[in-house]
């Protein structure tokens, strides 16, 4: 809108300008042509210094569009590349549900009736990880780790001789990176 | 490149300008009163007319400049929601072949023994198409339609008297719409 402005702003002092020249054009034929000749100079010299005057600010304002522009093609070329690095994020975040469910259901004890389901599913399970991953869609490193507030939620803290203090004990609930950034925090257990 | 090229030229005009302008200044100032003004003049109404090409070349060069940022901005805001529409293509596509062997591993018996987890992973595997769903992911409709090479592929072809001739008799692998467009089509064998 702005823009627009400024084009219809200097299309008015087009206007204004040939008129002006008109009337100029008008007065100076009238006039005797002696006392008239230092007066038209001074008036040519006046004009030529408003249209100097005049290319200088159209120059700027060219300027700065061209600025503008620049600006919004590399601020534009910025958000299309986040964009498109984070693309799958939505519907990951909308899979993780469905993914706890499935690693749930997985973990039932393994008999001689339901090997073969079993077998078939965890098979469809690593498939759907590693298309995860072919998305850059990473599980968040958790048990044995340094607790990371970036990347860990804490919803226990225990006290265990096992593992040094600030670590990671357990992972409740895993978590999910998108390339460097967090879809969701692992839930974990600290060790005080 | 090319704004900058333009840019740069116009920095040279200008400074040309100003050489020019001093010159005369010099020229004019040396030659004798009387007989230089009717000259002069008409070196200032020469100028003014320079002056004047030279703002409108400048002005139809902000315009072509405007007129290309506009166009800029228009594009890449169809870009982006093009990009947006279809963002969650790249993973669907990775996510099929694994959605394909969830449907083949549920079509197991039922037993007393399984029926417990054929539950648990069927709750499973309705939550993850409904994931798809909410990004705009839809199972493409087949069986009983009129056979369409937009989102068909027909494998087979039947004589089957329960059916239209050029309908989808069965659907050999489900094809997947992602808005309106086919990420996969379906499989079919169509009724001659």
């Amino acid at each position: 809108m702005a823009e627009k402005d400024i084009t219809q702003m200097e299309e008015e002092n087009l206007t204004e300008e040939k008129q002006i020249d008109e009337e100029e054009a008008t007065d100076t034929s009238d006039a005797p042509i002696e006392e008239s000749s230092e007066e038209e100079m001074n008036d040519l010299v006046q004009e030529i210094e408003n249209l100097k005057q005049e290319k200088e600010e159209l120059y700027q304002r060219f300027l700065r569009t061209q600025a503008e522009f620049d600006n919004f093609k590399k601020r534009s070329q910025k958000e299309k590349e986040a964009d498109r690095k984070y693309k799958a994020q939505d519907l990951v975040t909308e899979l993780l549900p469905a993914i706890d469910n499935f690693e749930r259901a997985l973990q039932v004890e393994v008999t001689d009736e339901n090997k073969n389901l079993l077998d078939g599913i965890s098979m469809v399970y690593r498939q759907l990880v590693e298309a995860l991953k072919s998305q850059g869609v990473e599980i968040i490193e958790a048990v044995g780790k340094e607790f990371d507030p970036n990347l860990h939620q804490a919803v226990m803290q225990v006290e265990d001789d096992n593992f040094e203090s600030n670590i990671v004990v357990e992972d409740l609930q895993k978590g999910y990176l998108i390339k460097d950034r967090v879809i969701r925090p692992a839930m974990v257990k600290v060790n005080k």
